[in-house]
């Protein structure tokens, strides 16, 4: 961890305040939902409240200090100096809170007053830790393959043991949670997306009361936690015969994830892997169907950098772990997604994922 | 929800623009990763990206607008004229984007320029939705009370049925999470803390490794989510025959929980009301041993307003829905910690929790 901390201080200008609390926890191991990290070029300060404070103070190389629950209250009337914060992440209110000093109150729009002496200067920084996440070490590579392990053992389970036909969407998301546990996830990443029918036209549906009916697809997205990690596979599954269209989308699909996997390597822009991988749906019968981007970085967060999108301005670097998740979008009759999660190398990639991309039919 | 929308409209002296995701879906029932609404006297948009078009364009009474996944981005370009943020939630970054219009990037601290022409005007505003989101409605009352209702039986089968003795924390964890399920809730409210032994006196350390020994003090915090809204109780149990002071300790806790319950009213104040119940540990041999507040609002979000605590500025009114939790906590040694959740009323409370805060000893 000290050595994030050393690797973080090279690209400073200014000690920087981090308030993300994912970020804390990468810099120091520390996990709580009250926190804050001041890293100056000799001391590294953690602040936290009375109910994390035990935790605190096992960290190593760090001092802890005891603030009040209003955390940025307490900075506030304690700190001064000058600082960098994460100004895509700080609450406007806290920033000026901080600018202002004690007592202060949200004053009018762009009345950005500083304090007369000894106050706090604020420099808008964003970015600075999430740079250094992008690009995961070799510990953090082996838990992500851990994760991705646990995931498909998961899946296996998923098609061999459980049933969909006749169940509620919400039922298939209980059964995923327990395997994730009864295969050693610490728990799921995230709530489990299962999309039976138009509602997999929905991307980003929850798992509701709609009974799965045969000669479906159901769109499963899921992810787990292993030691702070996350995976997040997509796979479409079919509940008995489909029609030929449906099967035809699960094509272009699949080819255009391959064409996307393909246009991975350190130094390709965001942008065009992205565009690798919809130009074959573009050049489709499903033209106009993907409305989302490529995919996202994955590590503590599901969603982090780098981006492959059309709006992306990040280049890949190896080290990065990326999703890769083209689909096709039917309003009211469907949806296609097939997602993978793949390291980023210097040449390609490399691709943990082990389970399957042929079209399974459960029943 | 659009009575809510007229509720707020009340309130404002400009349009707001609600970006806080669960504001967004108190007054619109829209539920989503990425969205902002725009309360203006005569309309109501709603704006989110591609994901959840399908979705949103359900909504009853709003007008639904596609932007692209960078909603701020996209708003900065295509919005002008004078509105209300959210300046306790949205990110520095993003309120100086909207300020600066199209093609902006985050300037030097302080450096609040105004777009010249046709720009956004932006006033800084806290707390408007959530002022209604603390006074509940009958309907959110009768969700709240089916949420308690699980958490009752969940609690029932857990000293039932389950074992802890010679079992890690997590293991109980999860039997929570399946006990929730199994009685209908949508899913945990947050991942249970079971704090065994020295565990317990971290208030907030999540349920770990650790195997549970007898003899020894269980804090179990815990909550199911039903329909949005969230409970949150504490017990702490016995597993076994337990030393004097352990159990002086739980007395105190709960005549202190005690204190605090019979000193809930509309009118009073979250300062008084934690001070009621922190004087009886005060005046105890545990005395400096409860170092967080006495409580916390509940309902969409885990912890709301109003607050009881040394720090609070709420007053109570009836419809609130408030924590009561006290706790004793000894470093190194054990914990105990005791939590209702009651809805405060013109002259007292209800209390909807059934589960009996009698010391319970399981195996």
């Amino acid at each position: 961890m000290s050595d994030r901390i050393e690797r973080l201080r090279e690209l400073l200008e200014e000690p920087l305040l981090v308030t993300n609390l994912v970020n804390v926890r990468y810099l120091t191991g520390f996990d709580s939902s009250n926190a804050a990290l001041l890293v100056e070029p000799d001391r590294v300060r953690l602040f936290t409240d009375f109910r994390y404070l035990e935790a605190a103070r096992a960290i190593e190389s760090v001092e802890t200090v005891q603030t009040k629950r209003s955390l940025i209250g307490w900075l506030a009337e304690n700190l001064s100096g000058r600082f960098g914060f994460e100004a895509s992440v700080l609450p406007w209110s806290f920033a000026e809170q901080l600018r202002n000093g004690a007592g202060s109150v949200a004053g009018e729009a762009g009345d950005a007053r500083r304090k007369a002496g000894g106050g706090i200067e604020l420099v808008p920084r964003q970015g600075l830790v999430e740079q250094l996440r992008a690009v995961k070490d070799d510990g953090e590579l082996e838990t992500f393959r851990r994760a991705c392990a646990i995931t498909d053992r998961m899946f296996e389970r998923l098609v061999d043991e459980v049933r969909f036909v006749g169940r509620r969407e919400r039922d298939v998301a209980w059964d995923i949670a327990r395997l994730y546990h009864e295969e050693g996830a610490d728990e799921p990443a995230f709530e489990a997306i299962v999309g039976s029918g138009p509602t997999g036209a929905r991307p980003h549906a929850r798992a509701g009361d709609r009974v799965i009916g045969s000669g479906e697809l159901v769109v499963i997205d899921t992810g787990a936690h292993v030691a702070g990690y996350c995976s997040d596979y997509t796979r479409t599954l079919a509940t008995g015969e489909l029609d030929g269209e449906m099967r035809e989308a699960y094509d272009v699909v699949l080819a255009a994830q391959q064409a996307g996997l393909e246009a991975i390597r350190a130094g390709e822009s965001g942008v065009d892997v992205d565009a690798a991988a919809r130009a074959v749906i573009e050049s489709s019968d499903f033209a106009g169907t993907f409305g989302h981007g490529l995919g996202h970085g994955l590590g503590l967060d599901v969603h982090e950098a780098p981006r492959l999108s059309t709006e992306s301005s990040d280049t890949l670097a190896a080290g990065n772990v990326v999703t890769v998740e083209p689909g096709v979008y039917l309003e009211g009759r469907f949806g296609i997604r097939i997602e993978d999660d793949v390291i980023v190398t210097e040449d390609g990639i490399e691709n943990p994922v082990r389970f399957t991309k042929e079209l399974l039919t459960v029943s």
